[in-house]
């Protein structure tokens, strides 16, 4: 028996490998993580490829469910079973949660990795190596300003180094005014865009005085990396107030201050062609 | 016409996705770029599974004979080609350089994305989002000890980040007295050891007088990532000079100061299961 977590890519449904297909088909259960990152097709048409049904684990279920699953899982020694999840395994810290407890139950893990944003950022032709720490800015309302992803941003800036921002997501999420009333009612999933993003940096720059990014700063914007309808655009952080990078996801980047001759052109070549490219 | 850049992954040839798969059957000609990193199988392997020959595309023939390839892609619209890279595509600058080239001759080219080192170290159950800077090694010697990479990591842990080190590879390398003589003649390729490399960190920490690690820098090997041998070790730094970790390739990590609760037990369950666990 073993229980696979398997890593799906970007994509579409065709982006798990070869090893992770196979896998699948081995498996009486399978799991399909939906509330950390999204796929570019739904469930449907991954149970029609995989010929299986998948059973969709959303927040609620990582994280009180699991117990139960795992505790199953443990006691059926016959049978593989698998959980999925979008990008690579151990991009979410809930996953390398989910790998310890299946570990201390005595379950066999296999992890089969994939591709996340984490190295496919490198699409952009910005070098994965010159990347600082990685920062996910939340939705801020008008109570709840979190400013403190900023810092790490100018920090980057600071040692010449690139900054990869991931953008929030919101799904299954109950209103405070629901909360309160304790009605279980979720609100419609919500992702930012990269436009909701810069306003929020050039609002956290300001209110720290931190004089970080200007007018010449450059920057990326990636919608939907990995799927049919990719989009790469490169400009100055204004700009992107104004530009549309479409359906979600979308991810940020910050460039460093200097760039390699080869991340220059990639800079040129995408500002040059602000449309799909592969 | 399409000119595939496709990443192979991490261990073996069944860590291709089902999109790359696809998309190798529909080629004319394979290119497997077979210089900056290397997979757990071999290329008559990749030609089985494959069921086609594939080109070997070494250091010489990427830096100096892709124009040429380029140039019989761009005069064949009728069929497409494929050129294969261990780990993702754009994990290295040489094929960022190739995507460039190729976009250039008006080349239609698709890329498909797979899981690299750059994310797949999550494996350690290291938080990917705390790495700072990532880091190589080069082999030192006797004339040539370039510290230049010290003090980046240095940076990272003053920021309390992680550092991703990556390890040196020789392959097809010419000495320098064969090179003085005009002699083409290739040494046996060299794969940096983390014994190696921990040596090389020590010196380089006490050449710049930085005192930046100590005998409680919390440090991960990582040997053949993704491969079935896969081998995980945690520990103190200096323990690793008598560590061995078998077979390349190897990476290694050192730890940001402070570990979140989950890295810690991810760090503590390493240390207490010094051998292959998935």
């Amino acid at each position: 028996m073993v229980f696979f977590i398997i890593g799906l890519g970007l994509g579409d449904h065709r982006d798990i490998t070869v090893k992770g297909f196979e896998a699948v088909k081995t498996c009486k259960e399978i799991y399909l993580e939906s509330y950390t990152s999204i796929l570019g097709i739904n469930k449907l048409q991954l149970q029609e490829f995989y010929g299986k049904e998948v059973i969709e684990a959303d927040r609620e279920c990582c994280e009180t469910g699991i117990d139960q699953i795992l505790e199953n899982v443990s006691k059926d020694p016959q049978n593989n079973y698998a959980f999925l999840v979008v990008g690579d395994p151990f991009c979410a810290t809930t996953h390398t949660d989910l790998f310890l407890r299946a570990i201390k139950l005595g379950i066999k893990v296999e992890v089969i990795h994939n591709a996340s944003i984490i190295n496919a950022i490198g699409c952009t032709g910005l070098q994965v190596y010159r990347f600082g720490e990685t920062v996910s800015v939340p939705f801020f309302t008008e109570k709840w300003k979190p400013y403190s992803f900023y810092p790490k941003i100018k920090a980057n800036l600071d040692h010449n180094l690139h900054t990869l921002v991931l953008l929030d997501i919101k799904v299954k999420e109950i209103s405070e005014e629901n909360l309160a009333r304790g009605k279980k009612i979720y609100e419609a999933p919500r992702f930012m865009s990269t436009q909701i993003a810069v306003e929020q940096i050039i609002e956290s720059d300001k209110q720290l005085g931190l004089n970080a990014i200007d007018e010449k700063t450059k920057c990326f914007g990636v919608a939907r990396v990995g799927f049919e309808t990719q989009k790469i655009v490169s400009g100055f952080l204004h700009e992107f107030l104004d530009i549309e990078m479409g359906p979600p996801l979308h991810s940020f980047v910050i460039c460093a201050k200097e760039l390699h001759p080869i991340e220059e052109e990639m800079f040129q070549f995408y500002r040059n062609n602000q449309q799909k490219i592969d």
